[in-house]
């Protein structure tokens, strides 16, 4: 029987998968820097072992019989994904992948070199060989897809999101917000006049704020059987669903970077650890997509990690763990200062929840731009800086830097992936929205401490139907609606607005 | 051109190796509890897919055509040692691998849950059953390798080492240490009559007694920029050459336990670290077997660690380490009647030095007889109380818990494996042996904390040749000698006498 023959093979794959994010956990957090190159040989040969094994071709004949074959409808739904991940795996030839990869290695290794002095002219070039392989890349996936070409790169990280429903959520986000940002900071500075804002004064010892972060991570349900959290240069959620690997980094004369941190991919860990364990060895087991994955990161760290009445808990807690001369005599409105805080700037990594989508939003319209060809690469440096005048007043002319060479995604050749991070921020108010109308107590439930019914909504609606359905499907079947920028706008109002 | 073909897959089957390791590594050091079915799983279809890679039938066909082939001498001697590993790996079918597995973890778990009660009788059927069937896996490697069915069961272990050759050696020390325990146990007591040993007083912190074992580990020689070390319930040596984990347990009772078992694995590691990269994914570039490998860890903790030279200038660095409260006012002599206490007992994991091989050789003897069918596995507690009375003067009746059932070896079928420990510390004394003929100094170096010429020597004679030799052969050229007990016994004469 060949679901039966899929059923093994997929196992197999699953072992090699499992090393491989085992090792690159690893590599983070424990390997001596000695060991690196032959760790990188054997990443290497694992990643080759794992593709022939995925795209072999018995793999396709595999998939076709099952279909004939005698199924329930949900094994009907995992033949279904699994033929999506085989035809995204197996639509660009070797010889493509092969150039691609080298094109891209190249272009990010020379952007790390060049990054720090923010040397444009010099890493352009590569920029732009990345940009071309990343346009006939986009033609090759549209024409197996039946997409338009931008479309079928965003289909590798969130299938069934398209521009058509993106591109208006995004204009009305954009709309909103552009003038909502100085509504926002002039709230801010009446707040700050009335109640001048206390600095952190205190040295937040490591071990006290790990203490805390896995006190936050058990209080907002992660499962501690299941899953550990270490230290690394750059924080990630790595692991596998039944052992979930978190990192985070710490600053003593800052507690809140790092438990903010830490809430996040508790978010992103939550997920993994709610995921169908019976199928984890199959396309639909797994999280649904970038959008969704980091809904539920952003959820935990925003909807959870920065609400007012989260803090009414909180607070003694950090407290308590820190030590009496951490926040003395703190009040929640001191904290919430911090919690809060809105500063339009040029970094989106850095950025707040109010000012984030506009990083995110002038990064869709030029990759739009750069994929279809309307823009050439050369144009990005007064494209960014016109948008970012507009969008939040900064200007980023002579800033190669803060500007166009910020992120890794682009010299790394990830187009399609920008939009992610908005749409998970939408999602995210979209699914308080209706967690509040299915249980309004949810506010009280946090002044609690108490997450178990928040969680249990999201279980049930997000995390056990991993992929079984596309990212839109999944939120119109939780929510009630389509996307929507509205649940997001009526939170940032709320929250920061006066 | 087939040796390349063959180095390319080889480098496939290093990479799978190289995750193996290190999920191993990680799951005795890291993984929380609930990730361990999985892990066990995804360690399954490793196992599995490693042994369909390295056991092909092409495997073989390139390496016959390699012999073909115009190649180096080198070269030559990779394909004679890949040859060696080859057969010892596809001298026995699947079907009978797979059923020899599932006995050995049956009657390992067995033992494991029976082992605390020391329940022989129920034990005993698992373990018949694994015996019969390390008897048939015998004939059949036997029949293939043209050995003598033990010899073929230590060749796995020991490529080279016969029965021959160990039985007369074994035997002189059988006849040499009988009557010396005796006469060590009355030097140790008028040593002890006339300088009273001092107890150990004080607690030994782990974040002291950890920055004590790693300058330790640092002296004898170890590469902290591919290795470290870290904590696990079963102290051991893992990962890969560029990468050496090794790991310790604490007792803050007890500073010295952890402190020599760091010196221990570290001789492991130092004989991984070691090895020749260009040939790490070739059979001929491993460490060359387990009396070897052992003969590296006792060499760093016997004949370093134990030295009582070294010990000069060990004693103020482990003061320094351990703080003033720890050892205060503690000579030479104070310590070393803790680092040289003689003390027979039943277990052999727990023997010093004088009366460990009389475990081996016990072990040994009863191999060759329930391999050869002249003793059945009902015999062995009888056989085992006798033997411990004539060596130890200890016995073991009604006591199978610290007697035939303290090991972990026979319970998983690994037979042919016991003599390698003693083998190690013979071939250890014979090193130090021919280091002192090289370079007569290598007291006075280790008064001075210097390992560097010794080292020297260690790299060049055993380290660098990995297995481009039989165990007997890379002896006789390290040391100009064919395996002698000469060299240990005068080694503990010298060292346990009066």
């Amino acid at each position: 029987m060949s679901f039966a023959k899929l059923d093994a093979h997929l196992k197999k794959l699953e072992a090699l998968s499992h090393a491989q994010s085992m090792l690159g956990v690893d590599e983070a957090v424990m390997m001596p820097d000695g060991g690196g190159e032959k760790r990188a040989e054997a990443m290497g040969s694992l990643a080759g072992l794992y593709h022939e094994l995925a795209s072999a071709p018995q793999v396709g004949e595999w998939l076709a019989a099952a279909e004939a074959e005698d199924l329930s409808s949900e094994q009907r739904t995992a033949i279904r994904e699994q033929k999506r991940s085989y035809l995204n795996l197996t639509c660009l030839s070797s010889a493509f992948v092969e150039k691609q990869t080298q094109a891209r290695i190249r272009s990010e290794q020379l952007w790390r070199q060049l990054r720090p002095e923010g040397d444009w002219t010099a890493f352009l070039p590569a920029l732009e060989n990345v940009i071309a392989l990343a346009r006939e890349e986009a033609a090759l996936r549209a024409d197996v897809l039946k997409l338009a070409p931008y479309d079928a790169l965003i289909e590798q990280f969130d299938p069934g999101s398209r521009m058509a429903e993106i591109t208006p959520v995004f204009a009305e986000l954009k709309a909103v917000l552009t003038p909502f940002i100085p509504r926002a900071l002039d709230a801010q500075a009446k707040r700050n006049a009335k109640h001048p804002p206390k600095p952190f004064a205190a040295r937040f010892s490591i071990d006290r704020q790990k203490a805390l972060g896995e006190t936050m991570m058990k209080a907002v349900g992660f499962d501690f059987r299941h899953g550990r959290l270490d230290v690394s240069h750059h924080p990630f959620c790595g692991g596998v669903p039944t052992d979930v690997r978190m990192t985070t980094r710490y600053d003593e004369s800052d507690f809140l970077s790092a438990l903010m941190g830490v809430l996040h991919e508790t978010g992103h860990g939550l997920y993994e650890q709610g995921l169908p364990k019976q199928w984890s060895h199959w396309s639909v087991g797994a999280a649904r997509g970038m959008a969704v994955h980091e809904s539920q990161s952003l959820f935990v760290e925003k909807q959870i990690g920065r609400n007012p009445a989260f803090w009414q808990w909180a607070l003694p807690v950090v407290q308590q763990h820190l030590g009496p001369d951490a926040l003395p005599g703190w009040s929640h409105a001191d904290i919430m200062a911090h919690v809060h805080k809105v500063k339009p700037g040029l970094i989106r990594v850095d950025a707040d929840e109010v000012t984030y989508p506009m990083h995110v939003i002038l990064r869709y319209e030029l990759e739009q731009d750069l994929i279809a060809g309307r823009m050439q690469p050369r144009h990005i440096p007064e494209a960014w800086d016109a948008k970012m005048m507009v969008y939040l007043g900064l200007s980023t002319k002579d800033n190669m830097k803060d500007g166009p060479m910020q992120d890794v995604h682009w010299p790394s050749g990830a187009f399609g992936y920008f939009p992610s991070y908005t749409l998970g921020a939408l999602l995210a108010a979209q699914q308080a929205d209706a967690i509040r109308r299915a249980h309004p107590a949810m506010d009280d439930d946090l002044r609690r401490g108490d997450v178990s019914a928040i969680n249990a909504w999201r279980r049930e609606h997000i995390w056990s139907k991993a992929s079984s359905l596309s990212t839109p499907d999944l939120i119109t079947a939780a929510t009630g609606h389509p996307l929507s920028a509205r649940p997001f706008i009526d939170h940032v109002m709320q929250r920061y607005g006066d």
